[in-house]
């Protein structure tokens, strides 16, 4: 590890937290537990702090993204907090012209879909990172012993939005470039890999004690085209913090097919989602990797006994990995009463 | 079969079609072709009788409909017909309020939520399919020996529209109703399984030889969920037309994990979407189950010899199944050059 001597994860007491631990491999007492998406619009004092402040200007001030990512551990009690921020944050800080609609998503102005708006992309340079790396600072300051998962977005996903312009629903246009013009998606996913690579580097060395690469959209592709057209540039992301020694965990919705080569990139831990029940996940991957996951969104609005039931069901298949993180399959919803989610954690912790 | 007696499929030759022997499982001397959305945006010809008219007006006009339906048949010289129409047509004969707004798809002017709204919806009046009947009956009329293939959406994918107002990315509306309130849940599955098997009916009675069920977003459900909670109103919907012998094609997009539990409602022919190759997808089904698909629409836009050689891999992999008709894996991308799809009827045929 070739982290600083500060590090929470070196001298901070993460290292032995049950977040941690169940990470590389172990069995703590309780399961440990946390949210995606845990940190935002269920909290009502997130959306309080939010009101008249634009959403990138919110994951940009270190004050705010420590305060909102603190928020839930505050209140609910989760083994483990999220650095709040975006996907698109590196991009922006990257020059890209994007910002975030509400009720829509992230926006760009200018789409990139040929070679030449490719090589019009410019690095990221490290100096922008300071606003995440202060906040992250900030944060692991008052987390103590409790880790901070650092957060990032993975090329497929970051080219995903770049080459439709925006949120899409099959993303359709980014997975024709790969196709028409390989050799301006290569260029693109890698540029995209070493910024969102770079964005995490930043976020452990200023305090992350583990890190999550989000590949929101990769659930469309093919086992073939991920593996021919995309892995590669997801390792590259990872390779930017591997001397580091954190735990990697990788996560997309609709992966099921995609678990074992989404591993193979480089990740320590893999985030299941809601479709494939863990025990499943686990006869596919090797019970040797520890999963993450994955509670169905759609039971927390159901009575607290279908609800529970469903949490237990949960916990019980994910005995059948080496260690398991409880969470949900997928984010967060906004209209999730947060009462509930406590009560997961009560559970999760009992 | 029940079927009339001046039905395309008893005296009008469709039954020796390429692909109808495909469908009931025979390999015919080529590979027989069509494309999901072959009517419609991709055509000038269909722009240009679509302007200044409303997306349900003319899927409720039988001239309109029914020459919407022959354009791609005259155009690219596909086996099939599939009748021009939309997942929602049905829900606006039944009264519900709902319309197609262009660039988001359907809009619904309420949503159905509660047991209250879902007991509110009415039955479909038989006599308000009439111009689906007459737009069926003059297409086969034009189409002579080629069959015409009946459209309609299945329950799972009506209620997703229904709960939600509109297209939503997750359907998580529908997924929570279906765990907060199943019985409720049950009621709104089984008035569109209702529904949407007499729009099936009717198709089939005016003259399709064959129909597909699809079940768009299916795939954001897990297996447990669609087995308890889905699959038997599916059922219910395919029973409309049972008595009639027509083959049944169901597909949905992101399938790969409910292929088998698809198949069971009742289906002869499972359409494949192109996250997994077709040798995968027969040997989940059984070699016996004739496969419809899988041509990745990301390759539509790729130079020739590109799409020329996924096409051949596609038509490769499919030898695996008992029998195979060609198809993409999605619905034919508006932005798509005609003259591409019909160059891949010519290499299926060749």
């Amino acid at each position: 590890m070739n982290l600083p001597a500060h590090h929470p994860l070196v001298d901070g007491g993460t290292a032995a937290s049950p977040l941690i631990r169940a990470y590389r491999g172990d069995r703590p007492e309780t399961t440990p537990v946390w949210f995606m998406r845990q940190a935002g619009r269920s909290l009502p004092e997130y959306r309080a702090l939010r009101v008249g402040m634009a959403m990138l200007d919110a994951c940009l001030d270190p004050e705010l993204s420590s305060e909102i990512t603190l928020q839930p551990v505050r209140r609910h009690g989760v083994d483990a907090a999220i650095f709040f921020s975006d996907i698109v944050v590196p991009l922006r800080l990257a020059g890209v012209d994007v910002d975030i609609v509400p009720g829509r998503g992230p926006v760009l102005g200018t789409t990139i879909r040929t070679a030449r708006d490719v090589a019009a992309l410019r690095p990221l340079d490290p100096a922008a990172l300071s606003p995440i790396a202060e906040g992250v600072a900030r944060t692991v300051a008052e987390l103590g012993s409790t880790p901070l998962i650092g957060f990032a977005g993975a090329p497929f996903t970051l080219a995903a939005y770049l080459v439709e312009g925006g949120p899409s629903k099959d993303h359709l246009r980014a997975r024709t470039l790969m196709h028409s013009d390989p050799a301006a998606w290569d260029a693109l996913l890698g540029w995209a890999a070493d910024v969102t690579g770079a964005f995490l580097r930043a976020q452990v060395l200023a305090g992350a004690s583990a890190v999550q690469l989000f590949d929101s959209w990769v659930g469309s592709l093919s086992v073939v085209d991920y593996e021919s057209r995309v892995s590669q540039f997801s390792a590259q992301a990872i390779a930017h913090v591997k001397d580091l020694g954190v735990p990697v965990v990788h996560f997309g919705v609709g992966t099921g097919e995609l678990l074992r080569s989404m591993h193979a990139i480089g990740a320590d831990v893999m985030g299941v989602d809601d479709r494939i029940p863990l025990d499943e996940a686990s006869r596919r991957l090797g019970a040797e990797v520890p999963l993450q996951g994955n509670i169905n969104p759609a039971f927390l609005a159901a009575p607290w006994p279908v609800l529970e039931r469903h949490v237990l069901d949960v916990i019980e298949r994910g005995r059948a990995a080496s260690a398991h993180v409880l969470n949900l399959g997928h984010g967060v919803p906004p209209e999730t009463d947060p009462g509930v989610l406590t009560r997961i954690v009560e559970l999760a912790h009992a």
